[in-house]
């Protein structure tokens, strides 16, 4: 439990941080697993990262803490090569970490760790302390300045709200919810579904509760329903990347519940990460994943016969269309 | 194969005409196992016709098929009942269809038949042959309005058409495809999932292909972003229940994809058969059906733990958003 003030702790969701180093390897906490269960998948290299990142262990938030892990780990197990060697190794990483996903701008975080190894070895520092003390404190910093917009997020969230939410949050919607729980509001959730990996079923209806609040499943089908029904007060919804103008990458399905809030006049927020590397939403690479995600649930054929599928991974929410971003800088 | 002109003939989909009367039974196909296999499940009386409605083994236009192929059997069930006593019976049929789902509306159909019952027997004319031949009748006309549609839906669709569709159409859009396909036209179509009960994965991919269509299967959260990148011509739905104002009751989603095309200028096209005994949409009783049917996917439960979960199983399309109505008159 972390003090808010004097009266509301909060509490931490295993989403919120969802990555740990231990030892020479890191743990992941394997997303596809809950609400079954809290299982978490030990990563001993960068390989196994990558992996975990394409197949969507862990999403969001979760891939940076791995990519910053996946370098944590390359420094440790070098510490006793050369500098020149060990930067090799470390833009053998940065290579392996970009090229893991085409939406996700992993290399904004793995260019600031190749200047700092750069720098270190230029000025004859110690290249694995420079670099590894350099990541905790930006681990750190990030770490505070999430815990403050969970603060934000709680202050915005009123009482009698009913919130809807996409996909999941990474913790900070949850805890949120938990401080306003504290602070005696009455609040309530509509989880979408988000098919076709289940996010919002799956994570977000488990978290919330965890947390104590009081949340509804509908399927991605009925945002539209219960916005014309008067049922949705704000939509909150997180962000994977954004870009210089305002308009912002998410989950596939967010976009279209920003045209819906729009028709029905309801506040859309989104929790963003800004960035200037992309001046404009079109510029963002979607990516298109196996329709076999589509055309299966676990392992299981929903379609039988050859049918294609086509599963583009995010969608892009033109600026225009959000009420609020609550921003965090997480470089 | 039905001739359509001197060059294309209509090929019928098993969903164009699911009900199919059997010696004392009728067999209705079952929607449910498709697209694994094509079973048909026999009904003996009511109380099995009434089951098969809720528990949605056959859907729309299957329904009332359903319910007149319940009263052919009670008819003939009770052909050496006295007049009265027939009467009385066809009244409990009435009553039991009447209550079965509550956003069909089945009176519209049960109160006429109930009418020719009540004058066969005030006429004093044979009641269980006047009946049947009308209910007969009614649905040859029926037949042949509704392949006058496909006719109609294949005039619409133009070469090089991308055509998205939601839900099922009950065979008349694909058998419209494959006009198309014989004129020589190119066509390709986006069919939603359809959450929860996946009838565009299950029933339209596996329609649409059998009748030699090109389909991609889409997740609801799909619309938005492939509207958004031009990929969608002209959205095509079916519709449960009409009113006299021409708004109209569709399976859940049906209502965001009509918001979505305005937004993207898209023409919204929807299979109606209007009616006049409820004034607006907002009068439409919403059938909310059991969240289990959300939490759980072939009997397997999804989510763990108490969530609750919202389930309407049909939202209401307003008039202002329908580009052209194709409508039959089914009473």
């Amino acid at each position: 439990m972390i003090k808010v003030s004097e009266q509301f702790e909060i509490k931490e969701s295993p989403l919120f941080w969802p990555v740990t180093p231990k030892g020479h390897s890191f743990l992941v906490l394997d997303e596809t697993q809950i609400p079954q269960k809290l299982h978490y998948i030990k990563v001993n290299n960068t390989h196994a990262a990558v992996q975990v990142i394409q197949q969507m262990k862990t999403r969001a938030f979760g891939q940076f803490l791995v990519v910053l892990n996946a370098f944590l780990l390359e420094l440790k197990k070098g510490s006793s090569l050369a500098p020149e060697a060990l930067l090799k190794q470390l833009e053998k990483t940065t290579e392996l970490l970009n090229n893991s996903r085409p939406t996700f701008p992993f290399s904004e975080v793995t260019s600031s760790v190749m200047y700092w190894a750069r720098h270190a070895a230029s000025e004859g520092m110690d290249l694995k302390e420079f670099v590894s003390s350099n990541i905790h404190g930006y681990l750190r910093g990030i770490r505070e300045r999430r815990l403050e917009r969970v603060r934000k997020i709680a202050s915005i969230i009123k009482n009698g709200d009913s919130i809807l939410t996409h996909c999941n949050v990474s913790g900070e919607l949850a805890m949120a919810a938990h401080i306003g729980k504290q602070q005696g509001k009455e609040i309530h959730f509509f989880a979408t579904e988000t098919r076709p990996y289940l996010q919002g079923a799956k994570l977000t209806c488990w978290e919330l509760r965890k947390m104590g609040a009081n949340v509804t499943l509908i399927a991605d089908n009925a945002v539209g329903a219960v916005m014309a029904d008067g049922l949705v007060d704000k939509v909150i919804v997180g962000s994977d990347r954004s870009c210089a103008n305002g308009d912002f990458a998410n989950k596939i399905g967010t976009y279209q519940i920003a045209i819906l809030a729009k028709e029905f006049g309801i506040p859309f927020y989104v929790l963003t990460q800004p960035s200037d590397k992309i001046k404009h939403g079109k510029d963002i690479p979607i990516e298109i994943r196996d329709a076999g995600e589509l055309l299966n649930y676990e392992k299981k054929k929903i379609i039988s016969g050859q049918v294609n599928g086509f599963y583009p991974a995010f969608d892009v929410v033109p600026y225009q269309l959000i009420t609020k971003a609550i921003a965090i800088n997480i470089k």
